[in-house]
């Protein structure tokens, strides 16, 4: 039972506060003989790094990642691999003036509620920066999906942003890399542009929602009934920084439906199974089928504004805050690459798993 | 690392097939001393129980509860509780004509897939009738907050079915007790009935959304980052059997919204710290603020249905299925009282955790 | 994190009193098509059965094994496997006498300091019955080591009662199920029956020496640094009522050597890896070198006798057991086949363990 | 299910290897405003430095811990703590000869049939050095211990090297940190000096073996019955490099005892419960009795040494090996620290345990 780990075999323990001098994450379980470089991890921390364009948080970090043990020339051990990413602009007065105030929508005053006591810089362990470390350990998971399951691909990207959704009919793959928003509906891009830049003018924030795709998924993996992939992906995503929803396949849609409309008929074609629809979002009974795994979070708009918002102090005193500082307007948007790295670790946590149990990893046959 | 477990600290292991012997669950962690009766289990068990009303299958078990262990002179002694629930109604000759089919929209194709082995009958462990070992196990950990924490109310009810929500304006506690569909609007409870009775003629199933509140909840369970209240809720409430989504407080609702618009704001009232809104559903940053918990879970229509659909058969030859046996049109509806089970269950589990962590539960003070 | 499981991905769950209705286990995490038999099971646990001769407790249980889940036309599902044995022969009210009062060597004291709650019957969870619950999950353990890895041969045996030790160069494997000691020593055999005799006739009891050993175990099972595979069989063994001490290899005796006595030295033989001696008890590091596992338990005398010994009631007042009831004057005997199981247990986790993390199991190659 | 992890609630993972850049230790769980000071922790690695007499390796490490995360103010925040100790006297090139070479009674020949890949630097995790990081560890357990039961006390020290054992009469607290050896016998310290000296010259290493001595325990820690206090600290100690045995109480000297010798009869002294002897060595049925806990571990003789020995290639040729390098020609020595470490460890695990199941940690009343 571990507060701070995600996993069952292949274990991720995050560490650090947004203030402190490092942040990092620890994975136990990797396989041998893995191909680990930093250079591939920085290329996902990357993705996720703040002050990249005008839409996120000027902070800048580096974000480097040192790898401090479980490599050895260039191969994973199958011993615990450190990674730390030494935190380097930390204005920690920005946060001198929130020192004695609970904010609205903040986890200031539930991490008081609980500990008494509270980091109260930058939101301390509470901070978005955690999730700097989930890619970090994202990225190893990848690894091991390349050499165990090559054929594995997950992609993550915006489908909303406020009041404005994707045309699905516009989707487009490559569209995802080539804006500032992950967006693959080039068009809507644009309108999240000029969109994003009235709500940051007038210092709101604005609600997202993150679609990750996982294809090539092999059938199988999964386990009943606690072992659920579909379980193990709701937490892993839920407990994003600011996700309230999680989402397969159809998800809160399937309320609407009928059974008729509901069923993911199958079929022979080239003598291999087929499916005629994937509203189960590729997983039954908590087991993947083989289709694409579609997941979606919804992310909250940044709680981090500039309008003035009711309050009370550590003592009991009603006042009033306005968050100044270094924040994203829609967080939804560095929240992407968090949310494939949390694909990755549970599609990689249940390949180790089904190993364990079931043996080697093999594509449908009759 | 458990399959078939779910909770930290109070572990609840179900066992059992659709049509074997019998079906159970081991509770482990329960504190000592905690008053349990089997009648007050039977309780909810009663609530769960198929052939109720024309609304749920015709299956008939009595879902009575044995209580082998763990409770002595009807205090639980501290060691693991047996709950077991013989299996009565199995008419597993329904079934021998799906023993080479696989099912769409059923597990049956995916079991198969992991372990090339399958208990045809009714499902056998991906069967709904595993629920009924969660509610069994639910009722323990309504006695364990019963003890500690005594004011805290779970309630769980039918939002939604198919294309008719209920309204919120005339939502109404007491109604819900007093329909087939535990709808807290009594007017939405008359539409869904006729409307229930034209899917079930058609042959066809039908999707519905629950939702859970919990009242009363002390501010501060929960923890971050691997252990947040609500991604142990979305896992707990993804298990159940056709969840598809998990939702807290405005869930997919917040990709809309503004952060102006999303902070619940606090002030204070008699001294107390209350709050304008609450749009967190009552966690914010993995921990309990003192509101009323709410989650939503959106259950898929039943894939058993008459409406003849394609399949393929174990040997790979196109076929087509009809569901005969005996089946709930809105699985939905008995999908409530399991909804609350995962709910206690959650919630007991975190008590017991922040007792470890944080010693005796406290309410909120300045 | 459970109190009543052991077991890392094999999970083994005992529940039950030993004067409660029935007493059972709940593996999960079994791989698949894994033929399980009850009549195999019951195998095992008529080993350990009580009053199958003058040298073990009296009490008349048949100890039979019902398989309620799990189990599909003869083979594993890969679903939880929940095994059932009734208690027949409770005959309690040879306990009321003790209701009131802490028996000195027993657990009434602790369980009372923990809980405040006490099943006084028999010992309630702390009686040695549960570990009939540990043999019947450890048949299933050694039906999957039997599956995957055959050639493992499991066998355990006393080799010390009170001051009589075996003579090592009289060891033979072919006499240990030919007396009622598990004694491989067949002339120690005839002196140990004598000694219990007297034992037994003078009211006392007397502590063992259990050795299991392991052979064609694999090489490479179990892992650095919390998940050593000597780590896991020192937790097994020690969880077994009455157990002292848990040694591997030359266990305490290597206190007194030196590392050129100690060091197992290798050379070729045939071209392949040979060890000129084995203090190491096939365990280099916690992952196993393919030698034989040897591992040692001490159990001690049972605290249950005819000979009067201090004690205090629950109420604080000093007074005077003796404990009649139907009890084994060598409980060492009866715990053999519980060790055996242990063993097997650890290494059928590891088996899969290892599969997990590092794939098919193999044997040693340069 | 983590490899590098120990303890239920509080959660020590260790990582690094003897050559890499850095070792440390992440520990979740623990309370929140628990003081923790840097000096503090550094003081409890002192004890088990390198380098510090002659009777130790000479590697020159420093040892300097580093917090990174989970302290804040001078009191721990109830996140996960990172302690992180630098290598700065890595000689990897005296490792470079043992690189093609299995060395007899090290860890490279199972981690290379495991893994198929080795740190072999140093034994890279396989190292004693990864004791560093359990102390460092251990030291946030003892101030946890402090603040919640601050009446325990935990000793460590070797009651025996090699053929010479300590006289039991001498026995005297205070002689403990008084010589080289943390011989609580002042007399049997000078003799082992010139014993150890003597197995130095002659190229040779020497077994011993540690006690562990826990006082004001509370009664009522531990649970059954995976989760006794005995089974855990016997997983504990079986994991510290070298050790091959883990005794509690009478430990393997219970085989030779009769009931009416080993029962810890009880009576009142001024109507408190007190026992006439502590054979149990503080615990019954996994839970402690509030007597000292008394625990055993017996550590192998080091295998470096210089006297040369059999061993093989990796290439599968026979060859010869010497260890030159820097080595403890007794590591039980430094062991010591290191089993005290395991005892806080898992009695503060123990502590958070009962508070989460039983509440409040009480002295025991009738």
């Amino acid at each position: 039972m571990s507060y701070n780990t995600t996993g069952r075999l292949l274990r991720l323990t995050t560490w650090g506060e947004s203030h402190g001098p490092a942040i990092g994450a620890v994975i136990d379980g990797c396989p041998p003989n893995i191909p680990i470089k930093a250079s591939e991890i920085q290329y996902w921390l990357d993705q996720r790094k703040p002050g990249q364009n005008k839409f996120t948080t000027q902070r800048k970090e580096e974000d480097k990642v040192e790898i401090l043990s479980g490599v050895f020339e260039g191969l994973s051990t199958g011993t615990p691999i450190q990674l730390l990413i030494a935190n380097k602009d930390q204005r920690s007065k920005d946060y001198s003036d929130i020192k004695g105030t609970f904010r609205p929508g903040h986890a200031d005053l539930t991490y008081w509620h609980k500990y008494r006591n509270r980091d109260y810089r930058g939101g301390g362990r509470a901070s978005a920066r955690e999730t700097a470390a989930r890619v970090a350990g994202g990225s190893i998971a990848r690894s091991i999906l390349n050499s165990i399951c090559p054929n594995i691909k997950i992609k993550g990207y915006l489908i909303q942003m406020g009041e404005h959704k994707i045309v699905r009919d516009n989707f487009d793959y490559d569209a995802i890399g080539k804006n500032a928003f992950w967006c693959p509906d080039a068009k809507m891009a644009d309108i999240w542009s000029d969109y994003l830049i009235e709500i940051r003018k007038s210092g709101d924030s604005i609600g997202a929602m993150i679609e990750v795709c996982a294809q090539n998924v092999p059938p199988g993996l999964g386990a009943p009934i606690y072992a659920k992939i579909d379980g193990d992906l709701a937490s892993a995503m839920m407990s994003i920084n600011a996700a309230k929803s999680v989402e397969i396949g159809d998800g809160t849609n399937v309320a609407s439906l009928r059974g008729s409309q509901n069923s993911d008929e199958f079929f022979l074609e080239n003598d291999k199974l087929a499916f005629r629809s994937n509203h189960s979002g590729g997983i039954l009974g908590g087991i993947t089928t083989g289709q694409d795994i579609i997941c979606r979070v919804a992310i909250k708009p940044a709680s981090s504004i500039l309008i003035p918002k009711e309050a009370v102090t550590l003592k009991g005193v009603a006042t009033e805050v306005v968050t100044k500082g270094r924040h994203d307007p829609c967080v939804g948007i560095r929240g992407v690459p968090v949310a494939e790295a949390m694909m990755a670790l549970t599609l990689a946590d249940h390949v180790l798993l089904h190993r364990a149990q079931c043996g080697a990893i093999k594509d449908y046959q009759f």
